[in-house]
């Protein structure tokens, strides 16, 4: 039996990511295949490491894309630098910092974790105990995407290597979205994904090294424990010697490479800019009709909002009905936050007007239909007056 | 800086993969992306599994893409079946065997390699001493990429069960051009690639796991070492509790979906006899011109054409010319066949009349450029006749 003729319906994607991937970047996955090693393929690779190297804001030669999603990316980080009985410190504060805490448990790590509250973000007090044992690496995630938590890093970093341990940093949605710099806050090895602020569709992780955990990458004294995510041979077909490894992703790469385009197109300062231009919107609109930010204040990441659902609002109604009568997508909340938090991406492409003005008019109607009381106002005129 | 547009030339691709993608495959790709728990998104998982059933010949229910290419099919086939100190015996005659042995020292099997010269595959008679020792896991590679070589696997599937191991099958470059029965044949666990016979870009990577592989996977003493990898959460996104795990790559599991379409709509058998049809006249006219094959009698892949360049003639130079001059790609000799072997590629959508006769007819242009003896005749009519 053959399975139907693939029809996808139109989504407007404004949950945690996957984001609305861009036309330009659908066009492009779309483009004619060549080989792994075929001369346009080998400058296709250079152009996109040289367009990673800014969105990273990083010189790091070792700048590239995992063959994975940003959990390969995780996994890449982890592994590269672990080696069996290594000390590695994790910051948990959701689900993304529980999950490395299980990736460096399998690679062998002995893990020291720190925990904060979801929804809170880390202080460099929070982690003075756990530094002084001196760890290799201490991992952190900079935009936690079950609680849209903003960690600030520079100050971290600063404590991490004081204390002479290496920083890993979670970017899976941070980047694209908020200001990162890579060289500037000294991160030593950093990872993301592809389906957030990028506006591509997942399938691609943007990793980069410092050239310290290279170092540390090269003086291992056992081998990675994963041939596909091992550094060392990536570094061969990445690098100048374009040594075949495995076979490239061709046509995501094709993606990410026009994904890389378009944000350099609009500027990165720029695209912050409209990033939290569209949140602010969102959160007036919001707040004009109650609902409240499941976030730290002062720590709320503009592409993606974590709101409180109302008290006698059906969460599961709300969503099925944003994505069956309007196509809206949003996010269930998971882990500790599930049936208690929805979360609403604008990300990359998604991050524009339009979708914040017809996200707040669809919640509007379906809470209107669940006898939602409108206690302030009208969310739309609320957002619109953010944009005047 | 911005890298400039991206404008692919194009190709034939006509050696060891990626092969030409179908022009269906490419329009699904760059359909609109929906989220990786959207109903339709799980639909389209369950129809890209019911069809990847078909084309393994399995029942398999875990039977799914992992979010790689086919090195990372590799690499999950064997850490989720090994744990550290497992016997694990791995058969070598080529690149591919070599790679899995890698990997599997990485995931802690104690490995015994059995080795045939390249081009050559094993007989059960090969592996007897190996199986006397009784390990848990056999690992086998169906269609050897570097050599073109043909194993056949049932009866080393017979010999390998009765010593009471599990049968691992690489299968990145068999699928969907020689017949292939993972139930029949008792095949525990197998993996493949998106970019060799089944005419998508590379990226996904098909596995199967047997009811028996996974009892063992399921009892394992130790967590699999790969978080992304591990297959017990795997099937819990991919079977019916559709639990998060990672974000699907949900472009490329369209494409994949296509291309599962194609390769049904036409037949298998069909597709078989096509492949097998292609590479005969492919065979007829190398010979025409003197070009034997590299690979062991009667064990030759028709999707994979391994043959000796002839003496005196300059490697590179015939395959730059043919990239440069008319777009095609043939690939070159890896390992111990590099610069000894060509390997030519007839698979999927690239097995095809008009490129078997294309290819011929440059190959003899690029060849009297560097003074090549054609003793026999021409390439051409001799291909020609085999399609009369």
């Amino acid at each position: 039996m053959i399975a139907p003729e693939l029809h996808p319906p139109v989504r407007l994607l404004m949950g945690p990511g996957p984001s609305d991937t861009h036309p330009r970047v659908l066009q492009a996955l779309a483009k004619g295949t060549v080989g792994h090693l075929d001369p346009f393929y080998l400058e296709t690779m250079n152009g996109l490491q040289d367009m990673l190297r800014q969105v990273f804001r990083t010189q790091n030669p070792m700048t590239m894309a995992i063959s994975g999603t940003g959990s390969a990316g995780m996994e890449a980080t982890v592994v590269n630098l672990i080696e069996p009985g290594d000390a590695m410190v994790v910051c948990v504060n959701g689900v993304f910092g529980g999950r490395m805490v299980d990736v460096a448990e399998r690679a062998g790590a002995k893990v020291t974790k720190v925990e904060k509250p979801w929804g809170h973000v880390f202080t460099p007090e929070d982690l003075a105990p756990a530094l002084a044992s001196k760890p290799k690496v201490v991992g952190i995630v900079m935009a936690e995407t079950s609680t849209g938590a903003h960690q600030p890093i520079e100050a971290i970093s600063k404590a991490v290597h004081e204390a002479g341990a290496l920083l890993l940093v979670d970017a899976v949605t941070a980047l694209g979205g908020v200001p990162l710099e890579v060289d500037a806050w000294n991160i030593d090895a950093i990872y993301s994904g592809t389906q957030k602020c990028l506006s591509c569709p997942p399938g691609l992780s943007p990793v980069s090294f410092s050239p310290r955990a290279m170092e540390v990458v090269m003086s291992r004294k056992t081998k990675v424990q994963s041939w596909y995510l091992d550094v060392s041979m990536l570094a061969n077909y990445w690098g100048q010697n374009r040594v075949y490894h495995h076979t490239g992703p061709i046509n995501m790469t094709y993606g990410l490479y026009e994904a890389l385009r378009l944000i350099l197109e609009e500027g990165l300062e720029n695209c912050f800019a409209r990033h939290k231009k569209n949140h602010e919107a969102l959160r007036a609109g919001l707040a004009a009709i109650g609902i409240r930010y499941s976030t730290q204040e002062g720590h709320i990441l503009p592409q993606l909002n974590a709101v409180h659902i109302p008290e006698g609002v059906d969460d599961a109604k709300v969503r099925s009905t944003l994505l069956t009568r309007f196509g809206i997508e949003i996010g269930a909340g998971l882990g500790a936050f599930k049936g208690k938090v929805w979360r609403i991406g604008l990300m990359g492409y998604g991050s524009r007007q339009a979708n914040v003005l017809l996200f707040l008019s669809a919640l509007e109607q379906v809470l209107a239909e669940q006898d939602y009381l409108f206690q302030h106002g009208s969310s739309v005129a609320a957002a619109n007056d953010t944009y005047v």
